[in-house]
């Protein structure tokens, strides 16, 4: 008696923020089940999320890498997913289990969404939760993010000025990512807010390129895409 | 020759949200390095950080539990903390090391930078960045915490209605911690506020008690203190 063919499963695995030491057991152990592991990679070169568990990965474990196209329209991406998740999907359908690679946390503004929204309908699909960025750039730089009734927003540093300040004005703790070529506005925002002095600079954090600097010793046009503003109200009082 | 005695290191260890597999590699390396764990806990009765750990604590390992009188003055919990700093920092003096355990991520919301303040300034401190509580609802609700240029709120709900709203009114999505004894009004406010069926409601997320509730399942007085209720402009549009 052949009952229904199983299908395969798909994990989103959080690998967190770049030091490999920092994935968690799980994503570990379903990384080593799983038959395939698909991650996204710039359109050549190597994948930053591949890299993070390079020494981890099964010999002979099939690879899928999602190429995006350096181009700034949406569309191209939306084609990208489109053909990743059709293919994903059909190996899922066939029975193996998928584990896409996210960088941090796939639920905090990671790529896994656009495969996600493709696919979760049809597919059975657990997110495994990772260290975000968030936290570890407050680990790195010694600095509490956040406690007792603070409130913290996150806001992207693409965001117009006017956005931004509205939010900074309102809240007890701020984290400005994705800071990269929007470096030197964001900092005279800050200088113009009088938020310089408590604000922090931290870039790849957890990663072997990691730099912390303070604001003023970054150069203008000196920050990579994964670089990040922590700013608290209290600045150094933590007791 | 005898040199400097060597001193100790404090480890602030995220252990993450209560799956025991959630905690990272580094974590668990040096929780079995250590040669005290140190963790908070109530006056009477067992420590949640304990319990996430528990089946990998090194037999004969020396503990120290953090016990936290149940008053509601801030001053108490001030004494317990300066006591701790004074023993453990004893320990570090005499080049022991210490782990200790946070629940969640040390620096988000928890009761790590407490020691911190007391201890960073004359001791060798590093903080392991864990799986916060914030990405671990969004991976057990199915549902994406931010993507793309999305503005993010982490709003503990003590907080008067005002501020909230306020808050609520300027963010693409929300995270409404601590939410406890405070869901009835904290419910209120969104339906005022015509957010409820956007709202998605967890307690205890990855805790083998976990619960994830539509929002006007909550019995009015039934929410723990960890529970979360997430909220995306967004709703389930996620392609």
């Amino acid at each position: 008696m052949s009952g229904r063919p199983r299908r395969g499963k798909l994990w989103g695995l959080g690998v967190g923020p770049g030091d490999p030491e920092l994935i968690t057991l799980k994503a570990l152990r379903l990384l080593r089940a799983a038959d395939i592991v698909a991650y996204p990679a710039p359109e050549t070169g190597d994948s930053l999320a591949r890299a993070i568990v390079a020494e981890y990965l099964p010999e002979g474990i099939e690879e899928y890498a999602i190429r995006m196209p350096m181009v700034v329209e949406r569309f191209p991406a939306q084609e990208v997913y489109d053909a990743a998740a059709a293919d994903l999907g059909a190996a899922l359908d066939a029975g193996r289990d998928v584990a896409v690679l996210c960088e941090g946390d796939p639920f905090f503004y990671g790529s896994f969404m656009y495969l996600f929204g493709r696919l979760a309908e049809r597919h059975s699909v657990e997110v495994i939760p990772g260290v975000s960025s968030l936290t570890a750039c407050a680990a790195r730089l010694g600095s509490p993010l956040a406690a007792r009734n603070d409130t913290l927003a996150v806001l992207p540093a693409p965001l117009d000025d006017a956005v931004l300040e509205a939010r900074l004005r309102l809240v007890d703790a701020a984290v400005l990512i994705k800071v990269g070529r929007h470096f030197g506005r964001i900092r005279a925002l800050l200088n113009r807010m009088g938020l310089a002095d408590r604000a922090r600079y931290v870039e790849r954090a957890t990663m072997a390129t990691e730099r912390v600097l303070p604001l003023d010793a970054v150069a203008e046009d000196g920050a990579p895409y994964f670089s990040t503003i922590l700013i608290h109200s209290r600045g150094e009082a933590w007791t």
